[in-house]
């Protein structure tokens, strides 16, 4: 197949794809790396040695090291921006779609790329930087609070102060990121919908409905 | 008062609580400035002129850098010993135990020492440092479960994994260190109750009890 065209802009598409996959392979090794370490810690001689290239060449394809920190953060966010989308178009009540938010929101939580998000401190930053991350983290904030209202508004949820529901939405399913193992019992996407699951129904049983008659 | 006895024993008391209150200035100013810039990007420098004495000072009382960071740890985590002892005590249901409980660990992660644990990341230590944060933090995991594990015994919560449902507790109340603010409507306490409630009642409402006859 890969010589059926033989023309230049067949090379060119190919060179763009192979220069895309090398940004990911690079981009893979940095956030685990950042996850493992700490941000501190972590150094791009050893992103670069895990994956056999040198330094120089994660400078090519990234940038420095807050670079590549903000590229984790630009992926792990916009998946939630995604999420936000998905639950915002489906059916059903506002509970529902927040709920179907908060599942994807955790279980990004405990993906690599949402992991680095949530586990780095705007200390790691410059003052530039750290204003980027806080933007990106406010936008999230403000569609959480949206999901929130809505379902305050319809009655699904019952009424409580807006913005500290979301914090505290937000930082159970945050917590996450530091405790979820890949290798317990629990694959995360069911991790995430036990975590929801005690949000939405609180602590306290619920009252069974008697059968009628 | 103070020249009342002139006695040596009371001379030596009295240096005792000088000693013992120019720690603690020293402490509060270091947890201060831990949570103000990060661990890492705080310095010692920094803290002593804050409060008007020398690096040395700081060494004398406290110890070095990391010294510091794990006695502010030893006050934060502390105060949850205790309330965890307080709640364990107090008469009511499992549930009643356990939202006391957690009333007082949110109102502590508001708090500057209780704060600094939350927002202080592992890596920011020695691996022997980290070994005994991770341990002491263990420690109140170890309590909450227990009292996860007696609510759900005797019915007042619903039974569910009690892992999963101590750690989702632990996060949602460990958030308000990074959000809460001092400056912001409701003082610590009322904040903390009101996570509580949202986590024991839940998102969605609760069927109203209908009045009999």
């Amino acid at each position: 197949m890969q010589d059926e065209a033989g023309s230049p802009f067949r090379d060119r598409e190919q060179r763009l794809e192979d220069r895309e996959r090398k940004r990911e392979t690079v981009l893979r090794a940095a956030v685990r790396m950042f996850n493992a370490r700490g941000f501190h810690a972590a150094s791009l001689d050893e992103v670069a040695a895990s994956i056999g290239v040198s330094k120089p060449t994660i400078y090519h394809y990234l940038g420095n090291k807050e670079q590549v920190l903000l590229e984790c953060f630009t992926r792990g966010l916009d998946a939630l921006d995604r999420a936000v989308e998905k639950a915002s178009a489906a059916p059903g009540t506002g509970l529902e779609r927040l709920s179907a938010f908060l599942v994807r929101y955790a279980e990004n939580n405990m993906s690599d790329f949402g992991r680095c998000v949530v586990r780095t401190g705007n200390d790691a930053l410059s003052p530039e930087g750290a204003a980027r991350f806080r933007a990106m983290k406010r936008k999230i904030d403000g569609h959480l609070r949206r999901l929130v209202a809505e379902a305050m508004a319809d009655g699904s949820a019952a009424p409580a102060d807006v913005k500290l529901t979301a914090f505290t939405l937000a930082s159970a399913v945050n917590g996450s990121a530091f405790w979820f193992s890949a290798d317990g019992a629990l694959p995360a996407r069911a991790v995430a919908e036990a975590i929801v699951a005690i949000l939405t129904a609180g602590l306290a049983p619920r009252a069974v409905p008697q059968p009628l008659g």
